[in-house]
């Protein structure tokens, strides 16, 4: 069973917005955003740096999302990784990235998907 | 600047121990190695699972590491990625990397380096 992990690089994000700039409000734009893909939160944690910018992780049953911003330069990047272990939770990491892209509007985007080794097979080819 | 990103699946790990197990074990071990690498703690989940099994996560001033185990399998899987913000953290990134691998002792490990985009460039090839 594969894992499967999306690695994305926003940039040109408006990042004046409290979901930008704010350790809480970004926490809630992502507990909301993992909820309505499907996943499970066992945990979260994120740190406001001053005078703004936030780190955080929140940790899934099916592994985690992290995110990170610089306000400064409203650049974004953002992690979805998820391990397919009892089901396929493909489409659900792919909802949850689209989520975090719709909030945070990125005037560009670079984004990665990497498929990873699961519990009894070597990696695929993306 | 860029960023680098080290992920690992690792088989085939003594899976019996402590710190494969359970979540305080190996919480311990994950915050001595980001110690021991030079990274900057600045917060940490980790979540047990019954009967066996944590996931976890050690939000960085850098980024980030996450590690999530299967004992049932011998599996884990680590990423520990690295923003060179205001300096090359790379050499750091590695040996966080490698302190966990010394740790988990997998017979097998499967490892990618990705270069992520960073504020102001693009991604380069590895």
């Amino acid at each position: 069973m594969d894992g499967i992990h999306l690695l994305g690089e926003w940039y040109g994000c408006p990042a004046h917005t409290p979901e930008f700039t704010r350790a809480e409000a970004l926490r809630e734009v992502c507990l909301k955003a993992v909820e309505a893909s499907g996943l499970t939160i066992v945990g979260e944690k994120f740190y406001q740096f001053e005078p703004h910018g936030v780190t955080g992780a929140v940790i899934l049953a099916e592994s985690h999302m992290a995110i990170h911003t610089w306000p400064e330069s409203g650049f974004v990047t953002v992690d979805v990784y998820v391990c397919n272990y009892t089901t396929d939770n493909t489409a659900k990491a792919q909802k949850l990235y689209d989520l975090l892209e719709t909030a945070l509007k990125p005037a560009r985007a670079h984004s990665q998907k990497i498929v990873r080794g699961g519990l009894n097979e070597q990696p695929k080819v993306a």
